[in-house]
Protein backbone atom coordinates (compact mmCIF):
# COMPACT_ATOMS: atom_id res chain seq x y z
CA UNK A 1 0.00 0.00 0.00
CA UNK A 2 1.62 3.42 -0.59
CA UNK A 3 1.14 5.83 1.72
CA UNK A 4 0.09 9.04 0.34
CA UNK A 5 1.12 11.46 3.08
CA UNK A 6 4.56 10.45 2.76
CA UNK A 7 5.60 9.57 -0.65
CA UNK A 8 9.45 8.30 -2.17
CA UNK A 9 11.60 10.74 -3.11
CA UNK A 10 12.78 12.88 -6.21
CA UNK A 11 9.13 12.10 -8.21
CA UNK A 12 10.71 14.60 -10.63
CA UNK A 13 13.49 14.35 -13.55
CA UNK A 14 15.50 17.39 -12.32
CA UNK A 15 15.52 16.33 -8.75
CA UNK A 16 17.30 12.96 -9.66
CA UNK A 17 20.59 12.61 -8.71
CA UNK A 18 22.83 12.35 -11.91
CA UNK A 19 26.20 11.97 -10.34
CA UNK A 20 27.19 8.97 -8.13
CA UNK A 21 23.80 7.74 -8.83
CA UNK A 22 24.88 4.99 -5.76
CA UNK A 23 24.75 7.46 -2.98
CA UNK A 24 21.08 8.79 -3.79
CA UNK A 25 18.34 7.71 -1.15
CA UNK A 26 15.57 6.88 -1.73
CA UNK A 27 13.69 6.94 2.02
CA UNK A 28 11.61 10.27 3.00
CA UNK A 29 12.68 9.26 6.54
CA UNK A 30 16.62 9.84 5.39
CA UNK A 31 15.60 13.43 4.23
CA UNK A 32 13.94 14.19 7.70
CA UNK A 33 16.77 12.84 9.35
CA UNK A 34 19.35 15.19 7.63
CA UNK A 35 16.84 18.01 7.44
CA UNK A 36 16.47 17.69 11.51
CA UNK A 37 20.12 17.56 12.60
CA UNK A 38 21.08 20.19 10.68
CA UNK A 39 22.19 23.21 11.89
CA UNK A 40 22.02 25.60 8.98
CA UNK A 41 20.54 25.60 5.28
CA UNK A 42 21.94 27.15 2.32
CA UNK A 43 19.12 29.36 0.51
CA UNK A 44 19.81 29.59 -3.53
CA UNK A 45 17.77 32.27 -5.23
CA UNK A 46 17.98 33.51 -8.61
CA UNK A 47 18.29 37.75 -8.50
CA UNK A 48 18.54 39.66 -11.36
CA UNK A 49 19.13 36.28 -12.63
CA UNK A 50 22.49 35.44 -11.37
CA UNK A 51 21.86 32.99 -8.26
CA UNK A 52 22.18 34.22 -4.63
CA UNK A 53 23.15 31.81 -1.83
CA UNK A 54 22.69 33.01 1.83
CA UNK A 55 22.42 30.63 5.28
CA UNK A 56 19.84 30.61 7.35
CA UNK A 57 18.19 28.70 10.04
CA UNK A 58 15.76 26.25 9.12
CA UNK A 59 13.33 23.86 10.91
CA UNK A 60 10.69 20.90 9.26
CA UNK A 61 7.33 20.69 10.47
CA UNK A 62 5.50 17.61 8.77
CA UNK A 63 6.53 17.75 5.17
CA UNK A 64 7.38 22.05 5.40
CA UNK A 65 10.84 23.42 5.82
CA UNK A 66 10.51 27.02 6.55
CA UNK A 67 12.84 29.75 7.32
CA UNK A 68 13.86 32.66 8.15
CA UNK A 69 12.86 35.39 5.59
CA UNK A 70 13.39 38.84 6.03
CA UNK A 71 12.16 42.49 5.01
CA UNK A 72 15.02 43.19 3.79
CA UNK A 73 15.81 44.32 -0.05
CA UNK A 74 18.06 41.28 -0.99
CA UNK A 75 16.47 39.18 1.61
CA UNK A 76 13.91 35.97 0.63
CA UNK A 77 10.51 37.24 1.11
CA UNK A 78 8.96 34.31 -0.34
CA UNK A 79 6.92 33.94 -3.65
CA UNK A 80 9.71 32.68 -5.77
CA UNK A 81 11.38 29.37 -6.94
CA UNK A 82 14.20 28.45 -4.33
CA UNK A 83 16.94 25.65 -3.68
CA UNK A 84 17.61 24.72 0.15
CA UNK A 85 20.21 22.58 0.52
CA UNK A 86 21.66 21.47 3.87
CA UNK A 87 25.05 19.20 4.26
CA UNK A 88 26.55 17.59 6.64
CA UNK A 89 29.74 16.21 6.58
CA UNK A 90 30.44 13.07 8.73
CA UNK A 91 33.68 12.52 8.05
CA UNK A 92 37.11 12.81 5.37
CA UNK A 93 37.97 9.79 3.26
CA UNK A 94 41.56 9.86 3.21
CA UNK A 95 42.75 7.47 -0.06
CA UNK A 96 45.40 6.66 -1.77
CA UNK A 97 45.05 8.89 -4.48
CA UNK A 98 44.09 12.14 -4.66
CA UNK A 99 41.28 11.09 -7.34
CA UNK A 100 39.55 8.59 -4.15
CA UNK A 101 40.13 11.59 -1.65
CA UNK A 102 36.40 11.79 -0.50
CA UNK A 103 34.34 13.18 2.26
CA UNK A 104 31.31 11.09 3.79
CA UNK A 105 28.06 13.30 3.94
CA UNK A 106 24.96 13.48 4.02
CA UNK A 107 22.95 15.79 1.83
CA UNK A 108 19.59 17.32 1.21
CA UNK A 109 18.33 19.71 -1.95
CA UNK A 110 14.60 20.82 -1.81
CA UNK A 111 13.91 22.69 -5.12
CA UNK A 112 10.29 24.05 -5.11
CA UNK A 113 8.16 27.49 -5.30
CA UNK A 114 8.57 29.78 -1.69
CA UNK A 115 5.49 30.98 -0.01
CA UNK A 116 5.44 33.77 2.78
CA UNK A 117 3.75 32.32 5.73
CA UNK A 118 0.75 35.01 6.90
CA UNK A 119 -1.22 32.81 8.96
CA UNK A 120 -0.38 34.31 12.55
CA UNK A 121 -0.56 30.05 13.96
CA UNK A 122 1.15 28.91 11.41
CA UNK A 123 4.06 31.79 11.54
CA UNK A 124 3.80 31.23 15.35
CA UNK A 125 4.42 27.37 15.38
CA UNK A 126 7.37 27.80 12.63
CA UNK A 127 8.84 30.34 14.88
CA UNK A 128 8.46 27.81 17.49
CA UNK A 129 10.39 24.91 15.46
CA UNK A 130 13.68 27.22 14.41
CA UNK A 131 14.52 28.18 17.84
CA UNK A 132 13.85 24.65 18.73
CA UNK A 133 16.33 23.50 15.91
CA UNK A 134 18.92 24.46 17.21
CA UNK A 135 18.38 24.44 20.67
CA UNK A 136 16.06 22.08 22.35
CA UNK A 137 14.09 22.94 25.02
CA UNK A 138 14.95 26.58 24.45
CA UNK A 139 11.36 26.86 22.73
CA UNK A 140 9.95 26.98 26.35
CA UNK A 141 12.31 28.23 28.51
CA UNK A 142 12.22 31.88 26.28
CA UNK A 143 9.48 34.24 25.53
CA UNK A 144 7.53 34.22 22.37
CA UNK A 145 7.32 37.23 20.37
CA UNK A 146 5.55 39.80 21.11
CA UNK A 147 3.15 41.66 18.45
CA UNK A 148 5.75 43.68 17.66
CA UNK A 149 8.37 40.88 17.21
CA UNK A 150 6.03 39.31 14.88
CA UNK A 151 5.64 42.07 12.49
CA UNK A 152 9.50 42.22 12.06
CA UNK A 153 9.79 38.53 11.28
CA UNK A 154 9.23 36.89 7.89
CA UNK A 155 8.80 33.16 7.81
CA UNK A 156 8.87 31.81 4.24
CA UNK A 157 7.55 27.98 3.86
CA UNK A 158 8.38 25.48 1.53
CA UNK A 159 7.10 22.43 0.19
CA UNK A 160 9.10 18.90 0.84
CA UNK A 161 7.37 17.89 -2.35
CA UNK A 162 10.65 18.17 -4.58
CA UNK A 163 13.47 16.64 -2.63
CA UNK A 164 16.17 14.27 -3.23
CA UNK A 165 19.17 13.35 -0.54
CA UNK A 166 22.19 12.39 -1.09
CA UNK A 167 25.03 10.43 1.05
CA UNK A 168 28.23 8.79 0.99
CA UNK A 169 29.20 6.66 3.50
CA UNK A 170 32.10 3.88 4.39
CA UNK A 171 35.85 3.31 3.89
CA UNK A 172 38.01 4.41 0.82
CA UNK A 173 36.94 3.59 -2.53
CA UNK A 174 40.12 2.37 -4.13
CA UNK A 175 40.91 -0.39 -1.32
CA UNK A 176 41.58 -2.69 -4.17
CA UNK A 177 45.20 -1.07 -4.16
CA UNK A 178 46.02 -3.05 -1.10
CA UNK A 179 45.66 -6.33 -3.23
CA UNK A 180 47.91 -5.20 -5.54
CA UNK A 181 50.43 -4.64 -2.94
CA UNK A 182 49.85 -1.00 -1.78
CA UNK A 183 49.94 -0.99 1.96
CA UNK A 184 50.31 2.43 3.18
CA UNK A 185 47.51 3.75 5.38
CA UNK A 186 44.26 5.17 4.00
CA UNK A 187 40.78 5.38 5.84
CA UNK A 188 38.54 7.80 7.19
CA UNK A 189 38.87 10.43 9.75
CA UNK A 190 35.15 10.43 11.35
CA UNK A 191 33.98 13.99 12.69
CA UNK A 192 30.82 15.76 14.62
CA UNK A 193 30.15 18.82 15.67
CA UNK A 194 30.26 19.25 19.82
CA UNK A 195 29.79 21.47 22.18
CA UNK A 196 33.12 23.05 22.95
CA UNK A 197 31.92 25.07 26.38
CA UNK A 198 29.04 27.38 27.62
CA UNK A 199 29.16 31.32 28.06
CA UNK A 200 27.00 32.68 30.48
CA UNK A 201 25.63 36.04 29.14
CA UNK A 202 28.26 38.57 31.23
CA UNK A 203 24.97 40.88 32.13
CA UNK A 204 24.05 37.90 34.26
CA UNK A 205 25.39 37.84 37.87
CA UNK A 206 28.51 34.86 38.30
CA UNK A 207 26.88 31.34 38.90
CA UNK A 208 23.48 31.89 37.50
CA UNK A 209 23.04 27.90 37.39
CA UNK A 210 22.61 26.85 33.41
CA UNK A 211 19.22 25.19 32.83
CA UNK A 212 19.09 21.74 32.12
CA UNK A 213 18.23 21.41 28.16
CA UNK A 214 21.05 23.37 27.65
CA UNK A 215 24.25 21.11 26.54
CA UNK A 216 27.40 21.25 28.20
CA UNK A 217 29.29 19.03 26.50
CA UNK B 1 49.30 53.33 0.53
CA UNK B 2 46.55 50.97 -0.84
CA UNK B 3 47.53 47.15 -1.69
CA UNK B 4 45.74 46.36 -5.06
CA UNK B 5 47.12 43.12 -4.47
CA UNK B 6 44.50 42.88 -1.40
CA UNK B 7 41.66 45.16 -1.80
CA UNK B 8 39.06 45.89 0.94
CA UNK B 9 36.06 43.56 0.58
CA UNK B 10 32.90 44.46 -1.23
CA UNK B 11 33.73 46.76 -4.11
CA UNK B 12 30.50 46.14 -5.80
CA UNK B 13 26.47 47.74 -4.29
CA UNK B 14 25.35 43.93 -4.75
CA UNK B 15 27.56 42.51 -2.69
CA UNK B 16 27.25 44.73 0.33
CA UNK B 17 25.50 43.40 3.03
CA UNK B 18 22.15 44.98 3.94
CA UNK B 19 20.71 43.29 6.96
CA UNK B 20 22.66 43.43 9.97
CA UNK B 21 25.02 45.64 9.11
CA UNK B 22 27.08 45.91 11.75
CA UNK B 23 27.98 42.23 11.15
CA UNK B 24 30.04 42.79 7.59
CA UNK B 25 33.37 42.67 7.65
CA UNK B 26 35.74 44.80 5.64
CA UNK B 27 39.12 42.40 6.07
CA UNK B 28 40.38 40.29 2.75
CA UNK B 29 42.32 38.25 5.58
CA UNK B 30 38.44 37.16 7.34
CA UNK B 31 37.60 36.44 3.67
CA UNK B 32 40.63 33.94 3.73
CA UNK B 33 40.29 32.60 7.06
CA UNK B 34 36.65 31.33 6.38
CA UNK B 35 37.45 29.82 3.26
CA UNK B 36 40.40 28.20 4.59
CA UNK B 37 38.86 26.67 7.81
CA UNK B 38 35.14 25.59 5.57
CA UNK B 39 34.87 21.81 5.02
CA UNK B 40 32.37 22.52 2.44
CA UNK B 41 31.40 25.12 0.19
CA UNK B 42 27.76 25.29 -1.21
CA UNK B 43 27.71 26.69 -5.07
CA UNK B 44 24.63 28.03 -6.60
CA UNK B 45 23.88 28.20 -10.21
CA UNK B 46 20.96 28.82 -12.62
CA UNK B 47 19.79 25.80 -14.03
CA UNK B 48 16.33 26.67 -16.48
CA UNK B 49 15.73 29.82 -14.73
CA UNK B 50 15.55 28.41 -11.50
CA UNK B 51 18.17 28.19 -8.68
CA UNK B 52 20.22 24.97 -7.82
CA UNK B 53 22.58 24.34 -4.80
CA UNK B 54 24.87 21.71 -4.32
CA UNK B 55 27.65 20.98 -1.95
CA UNK B 56 31.17 20.52 -3.43
CA UNK B 57 34.79 20.20 -1.74
CA UNK B 58 36.82 23.94 -2.01
CA UNK B 59 39.87 25.30 -1.78
CA UNK B 60 41.54 28.50 -2.10
CA UNK B 61 45.11 29.31 -3.87
CA UNK B 62 45.55 33.21 -3.28
CA UNK B 63 43.21 35.05 -4.59
CA UNK B 64 41.10 32.37 -6.69
CA UNK B 65 38.90 29.55 -5.15
CA UNK B 66 38.58 26.29 -6.72
CA UNK B 67 35.92 24.03 -7.16
CA UNK B 68 35.34 20.30 -8.02
CA UNK B 69 33.24 20.37 -11.44
CA UNK B 70 32.30 17.64 -13.07
CA UNK B 71 30.94 16.76 -16.72
CA UNK B 72 27.65 15.86 -15.99
CA UNK B 73 24.65 17.45 -17.04
CA UNK B 74 23.36 18.92 -14.28
CA UNK B 75 26.57 19.87 -12.68
CA UNK B 76 29.42 22.71 -12.52
CA UNK B 77 31.13 23.07 -15.96
CA UNK B 78 32.35 26.52 -15.50
CA UNK B 79 31.53 29.35 -17.90
CA UNK B 80 28.48 30.23 -16.16
CA UNK B 81 28.15 32.86 -13.04
CA UNK B 82 27.93 31.20 -9.79
CA UNK B 83 27.39 31.97 -6.30
CA UNK B 84 29.62 30.23 -3.74
CA UNK B 85 28.63 30.54 -0.04
CA UNK B 86 30.31 28.92 3.16
CA UNK B 87 29.62 28.98 6.61
CA UNK B 88 30.74 28.16 9.71
CA UNK B 89 28.49 28.09 13.11
CA UNK B 90 30.56 29.00 15.77
CA UNK B 91 28.07 28.98 18.81
CA UNK B 92 24.36 28.77 19.50
CA UNK B 93 22.83 31.79 20.85
CA UNK B 94 20.62 31.06 23.75
CA UNK B 95 18.52 34.49 24.16
CA UNK B 96 15.52 35.28 26.81
CA UNK B 97 13.18 35.33 23.43
CA UNK B 98 12.35 33.72 20.41
CA UNK B 99 13.12 36.89 18.69
CA UNK B 100 16.64 37.36 19.69
CA UNK B 101 17.58 33.67 19.81
CA UNK B 102 20.11 33.37 16.95
CA UNK B 103 23.42 31.56 16.30
CA UNK B 104 27.52 32.83 15.96
CA UNK B 105 28.72 32.06 12.89
CA UNK B 106 31.50 33.45 9.85
CA UNK B 107 30.53 33.40 6.61
CA UNK B 108 31.07 33.83 3.00
CA UNK B 109 29.45 34.67 -0.32
CA UNK B 110 31.32 35.00 -3.07
CA UNK B 111 30.07 35.92 -6.30
CA UNK B 112 31.17 35.58 -10.23
CA UNK B 113 31.69 34.39 -12.98
CA UNK B 114 33.22 30.41 -12.62
CA UNK B 115 36.06 29.49 -15.51
CA UNK B 116 37.09 26.08 -16.09
CA UNK B 117 40.49 25.39 -15.84
CA UNK B 118 42.07 24.06 -18.69
CA UNK B 119 45.19 24.60 -17.67
CA UNK B 120 47.55 21.40 -16.65
CA UNK B 121 49.33 23.06 -14.33
CA UNK B 122 47.04 25.33 -12.80
CA UNK B 123 44.14 21.89 -12.84
CA UNK B 124 47.34 20.13 -11.06
CA UNK B 125 47.77 23.16 -8.31
CA UNK B 126 44.28 22.98 -7.89
CA UNK B 127 43.79 19.59 -6.72
CA UNK B 128 46.41 19.38 -4.39
CA UNK B 129 44.79 22.64 -2.99
CA UNK B 130 41.85 20.32 -2.77
CA UNK B 131 43.01 17.65 -0.70
CA UNK B 132 45.38 19.56 1.65
CA UNK B 133 41.88 21.77 2.06
CA UNK B 134 39.82 18.40 3.83
CA UNK B 135 42.98 16.54 4.43
CA UNK B 136 46.55 18.74 5.35
CA UNK B 137 49.75 16.37 4.42
CA UNK B 138 47.32 13.55 2.35
CA UNK B 139 48.63 15.40 -0.70
CA UNK B 140 51.77 13.87 0.04
CA UNK B 141 50.56 10.83 0.94
CA UNK B 142 48.29 9.76 -1.66
CA UNK B 143 49.58 10.01 -5.75
CA UNK B 144 48.49 12.49 -7.95
CA UNK B 145 46.26 11.67 -10.60
CA UNK B 146 46.60 9.73 -13.23
CA UNK B 147 46.66 10.89 -17.29
CA UNK B 148 43.10 9.09 -17.31
CA UNK B 149 42.05 10.74 -13.86
CA UNK B 150 43.22 14.19 -15.03
CA UNK B 151 40.87 14.06 -17.93
CA UNK B 152 37.93 12.87 -15.49
CA UNK B 153 38.11 15.70 -13.25
CA UNK B 154 37.38 18.82 -14.31
CA UNK B 155 38.40 21.70 -12.09
CA UNK B 156 36.35 25.38 -11.79
CA UNK B 157 38.03 28.66 -10.65
CA UNK B 158 36.19 31.65 -9.46
CA UNK B 159 37.92 35.01 -8.55
CA UNK B 160 37.36 36.46 -5.00
CA UNK B 161 37.32 39.76 -6.45
CA UNK B 162 33.62 39.78 -5.43
CA UNK B 163 33.28 38.89 -1.94
CA UNK B 164 31.79 39.30 1.51
CA UNK B 165 32.26 38.43 4.88
CA UNK B 166 29.54 38.40 7.89
CA UNK B 167 29.99 36.96 11.46
CA UNK B 168 28.14 37.30 14.33
CA UNK B 169 30.08 36.88 17.55
CA UNK B 170 29.59 37.72 21.20
CA UNK B 171 26.44 36.82 23.66
CA UNK B 172 22.96 37.17 23.35
CA UNK B 173 21.29 41.05 21.88
CA UNK B 174 18.77 41.26 25.22
CA UNK B 175 21.27 41.49 27.87
CA UNK B 176 19.37 44.66 28.75
CA UNK B 177 16.53 42.14 30.45
CA UNK B 178 18.64 41.74 33.58
CA UNK B 179 18.77 45.33 34.63
CA UNK B 180 14.78 44.73 34.13
CA UNK B 181 14.90 42.16 36.52
CA UNK B 182 15.14 39.05 34.31
CA UNK B 183 17.12 36.56 35.83
CA UNK B 184 16.62 33.89 33.34
CA UNK B 185 19.72 32.39 32.17
CA UNK B 186 21.14 33.24 28.74
CA UNK B 187 24.16 32.68 27.00
CA UNK B 188 26.12 30.94 24.24
CA UNK B 189 27.00 27.14 23.86
CA UNK B 190 29.77 27.22 21.63
CA UNK B 191 30.13 24.50 19.01
CA UNK B 192 33.17 23.29 16.45
CA UNK B 193 33.63 20.04 14.23
CA UNK B 194 36.06 17.44 16.17
CA UNK B 195 37.32 14.21 15.44
CA UNK B 196 35.32 11.29 16.85
CA UNK B 197 38.01 8.57 15.48
CA UNK B 198 39.51 7.10 12.91
CA UNK B 199 38.93 4.20 10.62
CA UNK B 200 41.40 2.13 8.83
CA UNK B 201 40.69 0.61 5.67
CA UNK B 202 39.55 -2.38 6.02
CA UNK B 203 41.44 -4.34 3.06
CA UNK B 204 44.43 -3.43 5.10
CA UNK B 205 46.09 -5.71 7.47
CA UNK B 206 45.08 -4.74 11.21
CA UNK B 207 47.60 -2.65 13.09
CA UNK B 208 48.43 -0.78 9.62
CA UNK B 209 49.83 2.66 11.64
CA UNK B 210 48.30 6.05 10.74
CA UNK B 211 50.52 8.12 9.43
CA UNK B 212 51.49 11.36 11.67
CA UNK B 213 49.71 13.48 9.83
CA UNK B 214 46.01 12.26 10.19
CA UNK B 215 44.47 13.49 13.23
CA UNK B 216 42.95 11.08 15.81
CA UNK B 217 41.91 13.58 18.09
Amino acid sequence: MVDVTAPPLSPTDRSTVRRHRDRQRADRAELHAVLDEALVAHVGRVVDGEPVVLPTLHARVGETLYLHGSSGAASLRGDEPVCVTVTIIDGLVYARRWFTQSANYRSAVVRGHARRVTDRDEALAAMRALVRQVAPGQEDHADPPSRKEMAATSIVALDLTEASVKARTGPPGDGDAVAAGDDRWAGVVGLATRVTGVTTCPALPEGTPVPAHVPTG
